[in-house]
């Protein structure tokens, strides 16, 4: 209710500042008696972790993931799993001179008016660092679905006004990861990544899209009418921090097309019904049909930005100039991806266990 | 949890099939000492029902409210508030021929594989009629709204191909109810109503965009980490039948924005914090900043065209060509306008009263 | 969360005033495909009507169950189903004279107090009648339920200061329904009578207790920690109105028990795990043990009686006498059997479909 | 969902299993700007420690509370609060040998039953040591609710079937903490902690009543219909694993009482509306009336008694005859004083926090 947990079956709740103890999660709904070690967290948050110099952060967080309830013998006891990673690289001096002001973008001014009371440390609350929490439960998600032959695979597909060409579910699983910037289209991948550190240069960010596949989705996830599958995925990826636009399937395009474009043609393949195109994203009236659930995000250039910024002192409510020292993201967009392919993790098993019931 | 509420101190529950006995909602939370009456309610009915001939369905249901509980000498009583709108002009006949059939791009398919059983008449509970309970739930959202000052804009701004010209809040106002198409741009209006025209003589039909602006909403709304405003802002419009993508602010387009163009530079106005620009979409962090929301959806083109289509018969499992005739609109945008108001008023409300507690 | 909906999975939201327009309720998550009809329902609305003259209210209701939706062809279709009863005969003459009176023992005070507003012909939301919507929802739950081997059996076990003596399974079944307290003592039953009759005669009413027995439930059914199964059933059964008190198994009796005595010895009979003795009520740890669970409640003797009682009048704030007329029962517990018995099979139906997601 | 969360807007999580690393709890929902240190927490988890030699268990942990997240100077953020306390005097030999073995009364059968694996040692889940985490989130809701002059008050009433006397509030603030027992009738608690030596030497436990005062509580808290705060404390208290009864006011009394008896008569002191009795226990229609909330648990004997008992070993399915050793307390009453207290304050808090919003 006061917003720090996600699920109805398979619920996470998370907890933490940016530059507190630590930041932790609890899963509750997992099932007994799966095998799960800290490894298998650990793989997912490694992919979260900054990468290479000079398109990400230099925080040097070790981020090693604890699981401390919930396991017996190495495996789930259906019981809550509490897992934490201790904030070990924080370095609080470069917020200092900036603790009453309101950065640009940030949600500074909005904890500062809703709360009265923020930490503005690294963001506390606010702070990227969150999916850590997110990503460590959306690891456990992904091992479930994966043993049911669900995957979830995110990529990214533009960059600032690069756009990847279209590429197939093959060439994600060979490329996306094979790169700094995670794009399938290696040609693409380069001059994203060029720019990427064109804008660091220029004290500035870029944004982006990235896009994300469920694989093997069974038909008939989704609880119409308010609880459509493609509506918790939209919460869901709206959720994290710097997405500003959810599509599923043809998204935005749907707008500009005709009904006998958009339409899904049905046809019968080995006995099952299924579509020629995939428009619909894999959600029709809310339920799953069966084809890929696609959905893509729009994630904006990080607020963090060393160009000067006119801004507002807080406490003063005077006018100022800021520039954003410390360790930032130009573009968060790649490490955007583990973080939307684990709350696409979430909704899918959730709706997957409320749809097990029946 | 079925998925048939939506809100958590301002619940919202619907039922109904399109060609049932009726369709109803039933509003939990809603304050007492309300005046209210069944004129408040049909006022914003009567904008959702089928309008100009030549774009709209030719349906002809009366929709007239009744509320049978929660009410007392006029005023709300803070007990649950039950409104029914009987179904009354009910052909069935036209679905008798479709009834094993899955229409492409409709919940046939999804609602046959997920609970085995459906009610084919006219859509049954995946039919758009099921926004009647929406809408009725949504004008009392906005009447409690406009008495805090907080007031619900919706508009069309984009049809097929046509994008109206950016307009101000005060064009809107005066503008976007003058119009068959709800568009303030009056000259774009006349080209949309022209393409809509158009595609119902070919037998197709178009997509658009609406955007709906929350005025008036007070800083410190939404709850992080997971229910922030536009997280909820998404679900609450994504499970709106036809809508396949949704935007905060500046939305995808912040995908192709620097850092420097995409943060609102902050200052000082009569005391209070405000921002230059409104790219944020009113919203930091997920939270409210007092500047207007802003929330744009992509919606797709109706599925329901006669132009043929290759389809499948379920129980059969045959495929086949049908074309879908019947009272079908050709564009839909115009009369989801009130259905996005009023879930973005559900969505602000809600939010609202749980601000209120702290 | 505004108080009116009960149940996760299988979600019961009810509505109305004694004296408005009609009782209803919306039943979320049944499952498809059930065969269902409104003489279902109307079944056990009959056991909840007033009955032999002397012993219950004559408020006259036909009571007679509408299904608006959720149902197809005699089926149930997986969406929601809304149901309502008129209210018709409504007398509200005697409630007139009552209108700023805090009734003693009833919510009119704590109405006023929270609400500043309230309908106070014949007790409005807090009435007895809303519980015409809990045992229509119930009656689907029990309908369920019996599909799959599970038999919800209520009876009375105390009026007054008469205990019944203790009676097995097959009597209840045998004996429950045949007197008018629906106490299978049928010894104690006549005495019981005597005394509901002799309260009536000097303007008085009695309380006593009502024992529930759920025989066939299957092991596994609730969720550690707070969501008890035995926890659960305490807040649905503390819900209905005149409840002051709930017990399961051995209850009150436990606190003058030695561990030896309340301990259930445990033993295997034909391949499963039982237990000699059920002083846990079929409930261990929070969790159904395959015993039959027991679960008592105390009913307070009803508020409304003829007899003068001090009070006051909340508008002018003095204090007065005042006696209570109208149709009321002497004791209510024969009424709330079936009440209990909706509560009870809400609660086991909700936690089965829960348990079925494994 | 998943059963491991309570409240709605100050929302509970536990984790933890007996023997595991640690138990803990995360708060969301709590205001912001609340002073808040370990100590406060301290105090009242020392409170819920074994106590007295040869009344208690011997296990000898420190249960020293951590707060890893939520705080910030000294001050709550309004952002999730996590706590911990390590596991430290884990000896986990004694449960080896019943490792199998189903002990009666115990939840070792139902968790066997419901998750086909469960961590044996110490009760793993199912053990009283998951109230340390219920005391910590307490102990947070009781300052809160303190600041606001809310007190909750708890003391032993009856311990087998030694009942104390009646005694006032102010009796028990004096004289309820300082006996082993936790009985501020000074002389039942003396022959109250001879029964529980008495029933330790002949490898007894004894049950009996603990009473909870919630004083200060304004009117209005509670939410029609099916979340009254009667049925909220019903549930909160019954989820304690060895309570078997819930009583309000009056409880059990009530259904041998006559409606004249029964009815608290109303009258006005000090320009505010009171009653003369309380039988009602500060309750009408589920809503607090201002009155001092009461309500009483039946505790049951403790399961774990070193005398022969018949049992089943789950594995091999075969009868055996245990004996149950370790460290346990022969009466757990006096220790589930603060337990009870912290449920209490957590859903007094919980509907203060939902009725301060209107």
């Amino acid at each position: 209710m006061s917003g720090n947990s996600f699920g109805k079956l398979f619920t996470v709740t998370t907890w933490g500042e940016s530059h507190g103890e630590a930041m932790g999660v609890v899963v509750d709904g997992c099932p007994p008696g799966l095998e799960l070690s800290e490894e298998d967290i650990q793989r997912e948050l490694d992919r979260r972790k900054p990468g290479i110099s000079g398109i990400s952060s230099e925080r040097k967080e070790a981020d090693e993931v604890k699981i401390l309830s919930g396991l017996f013998a190495g495996k789930t006891l259906g019981t809550p799993i509490s897992m934490l990673v201790w904030n070990t690289d924080v370095d609080s001096s470069p917020y200092e001179p900036l603790k009453d002001i309101a950065r640009p973008g940030q949600a500074d001014l909005t904890y500062h008016l809703k709360y009265g009371i923020r930490d503005y440390r690294g963001g506390g609350r606010a702070s990227g660092r969150e999916t850590v929490a997110r990503v460590a439960a959306g690891a456990i998600a992904k091992k479930i679905l994966a043993s049911r032959g669900i995957h979830i695979l995110g990529h990214v597909v533009a960059i600032g006004g690069i756009r990847a060409r279209r590429v197939s579910v093959e060439e994600i699983m060979r490329h996306a990861e094979s790169n700094a910037v995670r794009c399938a289209d290696l040609e693409a991948a380069k001059r994203m990544e060029a720019l990427i550190r064109a804008a660091r240069e220029e004290g500035e960010s870029v944004g982006g899209i990235v896009e994300v596949h469920a694989l093997g989705v069974p038909a008939g996830l989704g609880e119409p009418v308010f609880d459509k599958l493609d509506a918790e995925l939209a919460k869901a990826l709206m959720s994290i921090g710097a997405v500003k636009g959810v599509e599923i399937g043809a998204g935005f395009d749907a707008a500009r097309m005709k009904g006998s474009e958009m339409n899904d043609a049905l046809y019968i393949e080995a006995g099952r019904i299924r579509t020629r195109t995939n428009n619909a994203g894999g959600i029709l009236g809310g339920i799953s049909t069966g084809e890929p659930v696609v959905c893509r995000i729009a994630v904006k250039p990080p607020s963090s930005i060393s160009k000067p910024q006119r801004s507002v002192n807080m406490e003063q409510m005077t006018e100022v100039e800021i520039r954003v020292t410390g360790r930032h993201d130009p573009c968060i967009c790649p490490r955007i991806v583990p973080v939307a392919e684990a709350m696409v993790a979430l909704v899918v098993l959730d709706y997957l266990l409320q749809a097990e019931r029946r």
